[in-house]
This record gives structure tokens, sequence and C-alpha cells, in this order.
């Protein structure tokens, strides 16, 4: 938890990854971020993975740091409760984030007629209205074409759902771009974002399109080698596997110290009537230079690698399991100060992060569990709406809102 | 080009791709970003891709709509002038973003003493300070080992560099986030976001370290089936491949409409005692269900299996490589907003993205291509430092500062 963002409120409804992580986000760097469901939870309430009383860890770690408000979302009493936290007064409130169809009484339309300058993000699958999750916008914009093996032509989705991930921080982004317009001009707007638009936009931010139309280049597979300059895994002695990668000039002169092999890249460099200082040469004669790597590693035990790339200033990794990382590396302990040990109710105590960055105006404090379902309830119709204890009372005998038990 | 951010300006100091990108974005939606270099351009000023004349498109795609300052960075009088353009006055300046080594005369300490209220994000590998790149910290935080073919156990790097991209974004929004701050408190601040973090803490966010501490589990590799919920990659009769996903009840009994086997479902149901409508059941079962969404698109031609998904609102994308994509997807093309067609200086004409976030205050313009290096070096000189035109032409004079041939 850091309070760059206090004050500042996001009234959400969202479900999957990218919504509520784009709230996640924003609660952990200080805002209250209210999140409303149905009194049962919304579709993603019990996703994997789960605990063995089908708790889920998931959803925990997507809504760390939220308020939590239970209510019928199918009732009449419920809409308007809903629709009254989203356009509650305030500076700072006033700002809704969504993935749910922001149709009918969840539209910009329906909305403004409360609040005039109300923010709504609305993160949606693709521009046409459909649907889209990560794995499908993956294959479309032709990742999986491009990964895994070389001599095995399968496509390759990648595990890590990067598109909801980006989805989440430009919507976060976009957020804080709105809200600053506002503060400036006054003026509210409806920010619409693509999850499938994010992974297309990506595609030409990173070359792929400029290197297709102006040099009819596509990118074949390269497996586990970096394209444009130089890195690979290798694997040593003892058979553990390291990830070397040598872009600056001082990262090049240091791996050949580590494995001692700069007099034959001199000789390669005769060899080839080449200069190996430029990335794009490396990776051209990078199969002769992986030779010369990869037979000082496959000699080498681990410890040794190690200890010489770290001497050496080099930039390299260690390939780890999840389960490697977590019992032997320091930086995913609470010795990095963005991870702290947190209870997180019906679940347990684990290692939860925070956000990666640290602003110096503020201090950094342990991550906050995410809530119960429905657990500010109850606060929020009394701080936000101004509900009296009998107006409370009534709206939970009506089976309106909702607490836990 | 979006003009959202209009007013804003950041000096950025950046090689490589997270502070490149996260600069781009902030330019794109109508920051003044200003870009220094050295004379000749920095270390990633040729990156791949590049043209046949050695033009980077890599370069031109993460600097698009930046203006370029091109200043001699060792001599006393450039670095003064860089200082200068870091610390300008103006409520809406004062913020330099950079991965450069910010130490010397371009460290927070240094430049608050030109600018108390500075806005500095510094952009790392690790907390460490040691170096750090997309595929390093792939490995470690257990990515590769759990990414390609069951069938394979050697790990897979992906090639979409999404650790790099999360960290632009994550700059960026720590950027806002910093100047909001600024904007209510007054007061400036260092931000530090290294890569590494932005990896570790996502395996918390996403559930790794949770599962892993409160049910000792690791998730093996599923190939490319979703996990926890219901997807995977079919063939059709005529060899063409389709990413498959039902995770919402519409988008299950829209498959099942889809291929005709909601009878068959059905039976697998009984036979399991099983209800295959919540998310786990159906990734527990999922062999059986891939076994007969499998038999109907083997048999069926891909065009009779893409009406049928359409036509039942089914999650689902083809399989497309990048020419796939250029050539046959209207989302990438400039049907698609927020694609327009842009001539780069050196390089060409093609397709190029702007941000994929749509605000409704502010109307979308074609993007903006990338400078020519040292192109906005006499208007930054005469606009921002207030430079005459023989103070200028003596700075060229003497080397100090450069411009286009």
């Amino acid at each position: 938890m850091q309070d760059i963002l206090k004050g500042l409120r996001i009234v959400e409804g969202s479900a999957f990854i990218a919504a509520p992580m784009c709230g996640m986000t924003l609660a952990q760097l200080g805002a209250d971020v209210i999140r409303f469901d149905n009194l049962t939870g919304g579709i993603d309430y019990r996703r994997w993975p789960v605990t063995k009383d089908n708790n889920s860890i998931y959803w925990a770690d997507l809504n760390k740091g939220k308020r939590s408000f239970a209510v019928d979302l199918r009732s009449d009493r419920g809409r308007e409760l809903v629709t009254a936290l989203i356009t509650a007064d305030g500076d700072d409130a006033g700002i809704f984030s969504t993935n749910l169809p922001a149709k009918g009484w969840l539209s910009y339309e329906s909305l403004t007629k409360h609040r005039k300058d109300l923010i709504q993000l609305a993160i949606i699958g693709d521009r046409h209205g459909g649907s889209a999750l990560d794995y499908t916008v993956n294959a479309k914009v032709g990742y999986p074409d491009m990964t895994g093996p070389i001599d095995d032509s399968r496509p390759v989705n990648h595990v890590f759902p990067a598109w909801d991930n980006i989805t989440a921080y430009m919507g976060a982004l976009s957020i804080l771009a709105a809200e600053r317009h506002r503060r400036i001009s006054g003026q509210g707007q409806k920010v619409e974002l693509a999850l499938a638009d994010c992974a297309l936009a990506t595609m030409g931010h990173l070359g792929f399109i400029g290197d297709l139309t102006i040099n009819n280049e596509t990118r074949p597979r390269f497996g586990n080698d970096l394209y444009g300059a130089l890195g690979r895994d290798f694997v040593s002695a003892d058979g553990k596997r390291v990830m070397i990668i040598a872009v600056s000039a001082k990262q090049w002169t240091g791996l050949q110290a580590a494995g001692g092999f700069a007099d034959e890249i001199r000789s390669l460099e005769d060899r080839l009537g080449l200069s190996l200082d430029t990335e794009g040469n490396k990776f051209t004669a990078r199969g002769e230079i992986f030779e010369i790597i990869a037979k000082w590693t496959e000699a080498t035990p681990y410890d040794v690698i190690e200890r010489a790339l770290i001497e050496n200033g080099c930039c390299w990794g260690p390939y780890q399991t999840v389960r490697e990382l977590l019992e032997n590396d320091k930086d995913a302990s609470d010795d990095n100060p963005i991870f702290s040990m947190v209870e997180q109710p019906d679940i347990g105590r684990y290692l939860v992060p925070g956000q990666p960055m640290t602003f110096s105006s503020t201090e950094r404090r342990p991550a906050v569990p995410a809530p119960r379902l429905g657990q500010h309830t109850d606060e929020i119709l009394g701080d936000v709406l101004g509900l009296s204890g009998g107006e409370i009372g009534r709206l939970h005998d009506d089976g309106v809102v909702g607490r836990p038990k």
C-alpha cells in the first residue's frame, strides 16, 4: 500500500483479469476502490486457483485493498444504490470502471443523467463489441506462431496473460489521464478500451508491422534466442539452465571475461571479418558465439558460472520454477520491500505483493487483503450514501444488500 | 494522437523498450515528450529491425510523437542544457523519465538543486541496481517452465517482451500519479521502478504464490489449454487452427449450439456425475470436452466453423501469422480507428497504431512519426530554454548540439 492516490474514489463493476487488476492497481496506490457484486458474487468469484473450501485465491489476489459492496443487481432498489454510489458527489469521486456490459442503467448515457462530469472506463473485448480473451487475442496477433522450439511447428500460446495485464495498466493510466483532464477542465468523459486493440497496437509499437511493410520480413521462430541482439539459454555441467544476454558493451566484455573466451571472440571476428560490437552483428553471428559460450557453460558447474557472471556484471538470470522462486530467491520474499506477509480471510497467510513502483513522497505499508464479499456494504451505505442505521437495516431485511455472515 | 494530456511535458533519457515505450505512450496521449540523445544517437539507435539503410524501425516505433534533442552529453555545456531542459519552469514541466544511470549530474539529488519539485521516474533492472532484461526476468519468475508443449520439457521464453511493456505502462501510470500528487500538494518526488519487481509482483497478483503456499500446488504445463476454465486450440478439417474458449454461460451454450453437440455434453455430464456449468468443472473434465469439440472441428471446414462460432456469439480467435494479420484482418488496417498510415522519415510509409484507449473528450488524430535525431534541437533551445538565434548558432559551431543534416 502506498498513499499516492489517496482520496481518489473509483467504483468498479468487474470480472476476470483486466478490469479487477486495473482497480487493484489503483487501490494499492491508495485510491478508495469500491467493487460492487451480486449477493453471491460475480462470474469470477470462484475462479481457480481455489482453496479446498472453494475460496478463490485468484479473486483475492485481484481484489486486494478494495472495499466490497454486495447488492442485488436485478432489483430496482439495488440498481438505484449502485447508481448513487457511482455518481456520488465529490471532486475525487464520480469515476466508474467496468467490463460489465455498459448498457441500460449502467450506460454512460444513463449514469451521466445523475452526474454530468462522470468518468467511465469501459473495458471491452474487441472494437466490434464481441468477446475476446487473452488467449484468443494472442492467437490473432501472431505470437504463438513465433513462440516455442524451432524444431516444432505447433503454435505456443504464452501462459502469462500478458494482454490482460497490459489492458489493466492501460485502463489505470486512462483513468488518471481522464481524471487529470477533469481536474483541469471540469469535464468528464467516457473512455473505451478493447483488449484486442491493446494487442494489435503492440504489434505496431514493437516494429512487426513496419518490418513486414518496409522489408517484407516476418520473424521466424528463434526458440529462446533474443531477436536482434545476443541472448539465449545455456545449460551448466550440472544441468542447470541460465539465460545469458549481452546487449551493452559492458555486458559483452563482462561476459567474455566471465567465460574466459575473449580470445576466441577475437579470432571469430577475424574469421568472419565482422566486428561483434554491434547488436545486429552479434545476432547475425549468434550461432558461432553461442557455440563458444556453450562450450564454457557445459563444462562448468552452475555455482562457478553464477559467480563469474555476477563478478563480471553480466546480464543473466537462472531459470527457476515457481517453487524454486519462492523457496530460494530473496527477491520473492519479504526481504523485498514490495512484498509482505498478509492474512487473507478465508484463505490463509501468504506472501503478497504491493505495486512495484516506489514513490518517495509516501511510505510503503504492507499490502491489504481482499475484502470478504459485502464486507463494506454497511459502511459504504452510511458514509458514502448517507443512509441511517434504520434504512440500512431495512435494505438487509428486504434482501437488497448483503454482508458476510 | 489524442490530446488528453496536452500541456504536460516530460523529458526523457532512455534506451531499449520500457523507458522509450513509457514516453511514447504519453506522447501519443498528447504530452510533449522530449527525448535527449547523444549526437550520434543512443545505444538503441540502430536496433533491429532496421531498413536496408540501417535505419531502425524499432527506434521509430518506440519514439513516435516525441521531440528529439541531440546534444553532446559528455560536454559540460551539453549537460547544463539537459539539466536546464529537465528542470525548466512551468506547472506542467519538471518531469524526467529515465532508464539511464540516474547518478552524478542526472541524479535526483543533483537535479532537485535546480528544481525542487521535480518528478523523476527511474526505471531500473532489479532492486539491487543490477541489470535485468525481459528474457532474464521471465526465466527467473517461472513462466518458461510452464509455457510450451506438454510433451517437451524444454523451457520456452515467450517472444513477446511482456515485462518490458508492463514496465512501460507502470512507468506512465507512475508519472501521472506523481503529477497528480504534485498538482495537489506542490511536492515533487522520485519514483523508482524495477523491471524485475514488475514480474515478481505479477506472480503474486495472478495467484501463483497463494496457490503454492496455501495448496502446495504449482502449475504444470498445460500446453495451449487455458488454466482453470475451458479453452484450447483446435484444428479444422482443412488444417486451420482456432482458439476456442467458453467461460461465460452464454459462451458455453453458444459453443454447444455452434458445434451441435449439446446432447453429447449432457451425456458426458450424466456419465461423470458432474455439472459442467462451472469453470472449475469444465477444466477438470476438459479432456473429455476437448474430444467432443475436436470431433466437430476436425470434420468441419474452417469457414463453416467460423460462421457457426460467429453466429452463436462464441469466444474464439483464428491463429494468424503476422503476415496473415496484416493482409487479411480488418482490425489491423486503417478500418480500425487506432491505426493510420504514416510516412516515417528515412524509413517509409506503413500502418502505425496510436494508443488503444479512446477518450470521448478529445478527437483522435493520425499517429505522428518519430523525429529524426535532433530534429527539434533548435526549436527546443529557443522555445523551452529561451536561447537566441546567435546563441543557438554558437552551440552548433562548438559541436555541443546537433540537428539532421
